[in-house]
């Protein structure tokens, strides 16, 4: 389960050390995680990283499988994560030192900038491969970070992009060396600490205001 | 006009050996080809090439001008035929093995994928120089597939790209020599057969939702 | 104050010699000229540049401390300013000779195209530094000309672009020697003038219509 830590700024939360989907404790937990986050006064930044070969694999299918009935409802809270995360009024690095698949990928699209690890891992959506077409929402997140090019191929191929090809089409930030995917992550956050507050809570939500509107839309979350 | 053939998983839609200017004939025997590959089972890929030195030069201004009262019916069907492509539910590459002008460039922008000529021929929307502007419907298409600053470039100065600034520019996705234009685009589209069906066809239709509803906006298509 | 002067087809905005802040009598000012390049005949199109170390340094916040009564009057007339220019039917070109900040860097953003000095200056938008969050429309307006990912970083960080980084992220189309500024946009408008009408008034217009729709909303500019 995911682990809140803070080193002087900066917390880091740490998804896990499995595949880290999105279990609805899972989720819970995040959640409880941005709560202390948002409600720490003064200079912060969040790094969010994962421990082993994931970052995250995104849906948990197997426990949607299980609570078919819950469908909605999963979705919702899916996409509110997002929201909530897109628009948190504090400067957001995701390190990504494993695989970063699916709704782990879009995940990582809702933090201000992403790190990669340059030489092993993979960024994917593989949706179109496994016939989960996005929500619409899902749709409007990825697009607002990307290039119409990009994208395009990134949601119509599942391509998977090692780190030099995810730098390249600028769906991460930065690529760098296993062992310095963390601390770069904490670097680029801390100098950013200084800008948590309203003004830029309110920067992002008006950014990203038309997506915020279909994350949140709890009617009819699946389109 | 356009006849369509199939090698194993891919079907090649050439255009035409003229201009290829999308008389309603010429619409027509396009749609026409669609309906066949989206009928079709299985694994598929569509091509789209022609022959000779142009790809398309767009609307068929000569029938335009000696049917003025149909004008508005006219446009509709480009839009709709600009939406079937764009929201197709199997993987399309435009093969562009010459020139690719105005509505025939945004034809080209409707596929998944295209593949340029690089040593000649150009992809140019002229409409700022020919008195023509783009309805808001052929707009919102051209800024969905291209960066801001392209978009604004190639739709206010009537620039003409070559193969190459046209790869460097992201309008298109490759640009090879005249002899491996079309076989490049069968082996991209080959690539992607495996992903024709219903799930593509959603993820398409709702990347582009609000290009497709002004596409399909009969009442008002001139804006 | 910002004075106007004709080169054969090009219209040379100096917007001043100080900081080319948005004083009301200085909007009124360009806001005149404008008309006077609008109202011409024939070929014709538009540099903005400055005199010394600013090219522009935004809004006008002593003028607006002493005047918080007319805030959103004030708020009314910039993005009525940001409109019209967008959607001038004239081409546009913004030379960057010095500092463009804030609802400078908006303003640039709403011509045609950007020439920055190379060496020294920057380009940025600080108000995540400064606590006056984007309006929406000035938000949108940001957004409509940059790739996601440099949107995001210009506005969340506040991140000081040269002339180098500025031409690497797309923010302007070329950056060149202090000596050449000028001259190199006087060549690049030069070169657009004969598109100047109202054919191109309607591309821009059609193009840019979301985000005129939001600076022109007078009754909620502040969103």
């Amino acid at each position: 389960m995911p682990t809140l830590d803070r080193q002087e700024s900066v917390f880091v939360l740490d998804l896990g050390a499995g595949e880290n989907r999105f279990h609805p404790d899972w989720i819970a937990s995040v959640d409880e995680a941005l709560d202390q986050v948002e409600k720490a006064d003064g200079h912060r930044a969040l790094v969010t990283v994962a421990t082993g070969k994931f970052y995250s694999n995104g849906l948990d299918l197997d426990w949607l499988l299980a609570h078919a009935d819950r469908h909605q409802e999963y979705v919702v809270s899916v996409h509110a994560l997002f929201a909530r995360l897109l628009s948190l009024p504090v400067p957001t690095v995701a390190a990504l030192q494993g695989h970063t698949f699916a709704a782990g990928g879009m995940f990582s699209l809702a933090h201000d900038v992403r790190v990669m690890r340059a030489d092993r891992g993979f960024w994917c959506l593989p949706e179109a491969d496994i016939n989960i077409p996005f929500s619409p929402a899902m749709s409007a997140l990825i697009q607002s970070r990307l290039t119409p090019q990009v994208a395009h191929e990134a949601m119509t191929t599942a391509r998977r992009y090692g780190g030099h090809d995810a730098l390249g089409a600028a769906i991460v930030d930065r690529a760098v060396d296993e062992d310095a995917v963390r601390a770069t992550a904490v670097e680029l956050a801390a100098a950013q600490a200084a800008r948590a507050g309203a003004t830029l809570g309110t920067i992002k939500a008006r950014m990203y205001a038309p997506v915020l509107a279909l994350l949140r839309d709890t009617a009819d979350p699946l389109g």
